[in-house]
């Protein structure tokens, strides 16, 4: 059994502190939170004691960490964890600073760090990674990511979300190094702002298209948009030399709907705690066997940076309007 | 290049005026209909003389009929053109009467007769049935058959009908024959009257669920209504040792909407002239073979036999509340 | 904080075990089963001590039972546990005996039984069930219900399972009372044995048709078969007079494979603990709620009645040959 | 009735002839071929006498022609047509040569010239443009064009075929320009050789991705590759403020065979031919009313020459590596 601290005990802090409880080999130690309440909740609700960060990365019995706290905090925080010798369960993304996170790089080497990139644990998305593995379709030649949100966040939020490519896209960019098998050597993107005309006041789009390419001529299409008007849409379709495979988005249910209006199926997952309950549940299924010694990080701290990086070329490509090798 | 008569210029007949003049080793020389509109509009649009039917049974240019007129004289056609060695693409049933279409069996021995149950010849119902025998699902164990119509006909035509068993099912009697590769040895119906009070007060039902049992115990289901709510509804279901394989209705296009509501597919064929247009293609070219020598009648009078001792059989269980053997 | 014993260990109580210790509102207490490795394991991995049935009837602090032992207890446990003040939570059947049963019903009256036919809990089934009573498709005409295991279970359970209409389809009764809204008044069944002779020698079948009709005429099909070939195949058509709504399979993942051969879409879930597990959860939820107040048990005894007494209704039609009241 | 000449009796010429040959409102009267060979054998199944180009565009009884000739002929063909007064049905693409076309123009104004972009009328793209337009999703925001083939043409073919921009994606450009509603102001195209090293060695690419922006900031993307690996791949997604509409690939027949893989769709359409038997068949239908009087062609020589600007951008841009203005 691995004592485990929660730090940052927000919504997603919360999911994670609830698999936790949840797994036979984890138990929830401690909760870390600035704010009481979110402490106080989690703590009630499931379990670990309240403390300070200081008081809980020196407690020998933590085993491991979760940073689940505010993006700034969380280099930082790796780093102090990593130092003490707690296997880290980091959120993504590392840092909004490529240049500061390249230079933590050093120092991390080594660790038993987890970014959490959680579609990586998507069932679909899983399925589909393994069968392209088991060459279902032969060679991978082309890729396209469709990742469009149920509907966009506050403005509040967008202003210190880092920009679409930093904020939304970044999961894409991991998704895209993973399924090509190999690191898109130029990247090409254009944004617009169709969704709501305050997200260009605040300085971004709300609607991008990436293109990636790999040294061997791979081709990547990211499409991006704040509101898809019907739900989480994130479906992705990887060609090979025999064919397809695709994943696509999920519905609440198997029911339709059949009437002089066509068939009509249930409605798309609309909240990301839905729609990545699974996933979820799998990172820390994969953290426990870190923790256990029987896996090594399946996503690591480089991860974290080669996505960071995509996601700033991006962002100069899309301000020069030229290609820009990440 | 065979001539052939149409007789019947209704609206199936008008179908298959239509296909005979789009195939290339087919001509319509002549065109029988009593209501003389009907035959001078098939006649001007597509060609072919109008005629009576003596002449035409007496003309020795003439290599086929297609006997598309109304159910009550099929049988006399048929023995008519038969009697003159003519080849003949009967419309179903036979006849509405078991005893005298089994009386006329003999006569018709060695008959060119071919029988237009369209049905065969649909593309995905013949799909079905090619993987059937090809063993894709190992051997057949049972059927689902749903064939519900759009919505029920005029009430003064429930009157003529025969009875859904006979003027509906039967279809479906044919298609359970033809995929169980077996004779149902019983038959048990039950019949209600949900759809329109007209048709009960009519001596008829509207909505059926009829089980066929062969000797060797296949199970068949068939249900019928005469009101989908949603366009033609005619799909199948056919069970073997190692799955299932299945034909679905058709859409009207490939177009899906997605919005907060679900995705809705595009609506159901609604009217049968669009559902089974192909089939009908299918049958002529069919029986262009039979008149070129190059195939045998697919469906024959000894079929039409079978499906319509199913047809009375059910009605009998109906009445009887009781299995009948047909 | 309710407390809750668990009355039979096996794989099924199990599941409730975990989802006991899962709930905010429950604490799994004590575990019986007469065989202590059961008991061991789920105390071991799930808490609760191991204790035996008298002691855990017999404490005060003991809120609600799970009743999850061999069929032949159910009744005299849900007799002992309500004389107690218990409320219970009991798996289906209630009994194999439908005279023994409704002798019982008098005890049983007032009782907070909760009777677990898991699938009105199952997550589809229930948005049909909701969007039928929401009126989408206007007044229900008919039901089909399919309902196939992926394989046959061991001889040695046929054997005792009183036969396919008391062990599997009486989950399709109970689905059929629930959706038709209105008790079926007769009752006609045909099996056959086409997946297994022993299971004939047996002296049970393994292939069923089973009809349902109720005084106002709605017809219902419910369709059995001990082995599908492709894993869990329980779908549910309902047809109104404005449409059908339908619930279908579920797949182990969204992701399709597209070859020369068509789209492959993934496997169908397989085993009942996977295809069931949201049901589970929620019947868990729903016993909560009946020992908070909350709720009134949504199955009943007399549901449990009503389900056996269409089983044996089908058994005798099937010996007799003809239609049975129930 | 109109007289329609055909110019030009290949593969796609003899099914306009056919098209032709089954209209009710027109009459083939000459085929055009300099393979003697070709025209002999439309001429011999679907009517029509043989006659050379002089002969056909200065017979007065000649109403329309059709110009299914080889690419290089096609821009001479429609000046030649139009100045003999004839109604013009030409087959894509105008030109190869953007400037030449563009002189040209001046002397088509006022022809009654259809090009044969034949998708606009393929009946699932079409239904996807009227849902658009009736603001089913509310205003467009971005599209997705999938458009790939079965399998790579001969290497001889892409030699001579203008390369994949004016080839291929030729159908693309002006699928999007129909949809988009507006004019593409900018397009980045990459390409890559992943299908058959032969083809990059003939200086063309086998897999592209192609984005449009227009004025407001409306995103395309044009995905192209010569091989699919499971049939006709080409699909639709347009996204507007409330939902997505989506056009989907066409399979054989309805049927799926369900096994312990999981549920299998029948195989995609592969051949254009049938994938696009209904579009062409609704060109000639169009054509038709243009020769009535009834209708104005819908797709003109402007739409030719801005298809093609938008492949000579795309091409120069992938040539450039930088965004360019058609």
């Amino acid at each position: 059994m691995h004592n485990i601290a929660l730090i940052g005990a927000g919504r997603i802090g919360r999911i994670h502190a609830a698999n936790v409880a949840a797994h036979p080999g984890l138990a929830l130690s401690h909760v870390v939170d600035p704010v009481a309440d979110n402490a106080e909740a989690v703590s009630r609700d499931l379990g670990g004691r309240i403390a300070d960060l200081d008081t809980v990365l020196g407690d020998p019995s933590v085993d491991g960490v979760i940073i689940a706290s505010s993006t700034d905090t969380h280099l930082d925080y790796c780093l102090r964890a990593h130092a003490e010798g707690k296997a880290v369960f980091c959120e993504k993304p590392i840092d909004m600073d490529l240049a500061r996170a390249r230079a933590a790089a050093a120092s991390l080497r080594g660790a038993r760090l987890f970014l959490g990139f959680n579609r990586r644990f998507d069932p679909s998305f899983r399925a589909l990674k393994a069968s392209l593995d088991a060459g279902t379709v032969g060679g991978l030649e082309s890729v396209q990511i469709t990742s469009n949100d149920p509907g966009p966040p506050p403005i509040s939020y967008v202003k210190v979300s880092g920009g679409l490519f930093k904020d939304m896209a970044i999961h894409d960019f991991d998704m895209a190094r993973w399924l090509l098998g190999e690191e898109p050597t130029e990247v090409f993107a254009w944004g617009s702002c169709l969704v709501d005309p305050a997200i260009g006041q605040a300085g971004d789009v709300d609607t991008a298209r990436t293109l990636l390419k790999t040294a061997s001529g791979k081709l990547c299409v990211i499409a991006n948009s704040r509101r898809s008007g019907f739900g989480y849409d994130q479906r992705i379709e990887a060609y090979g030399e025999g064919g397809l495979i695709r994943a696509d988005n999920v519905t609440e249910s198997t029911v339709q709907v059949w009437t002089e209006a066509g068939a009509r199926a249930d409605r798309f997952q609309n909240f990301f705690l839905d729609r990545y309950a699974a996933a979820y549940r799998a990172e820390m299924a994969h953290f426990a066997d870190i923790l256990d010694g029987a896996a090594q990080p399946e996503i690591t701290y480089a991860d974290g940076l080669a996505a960071l990086a995509l996601a700033e070329a991006a962002a100069e490509s899309m301000k020069t309007g030229r290609p820009v090798r990440p």
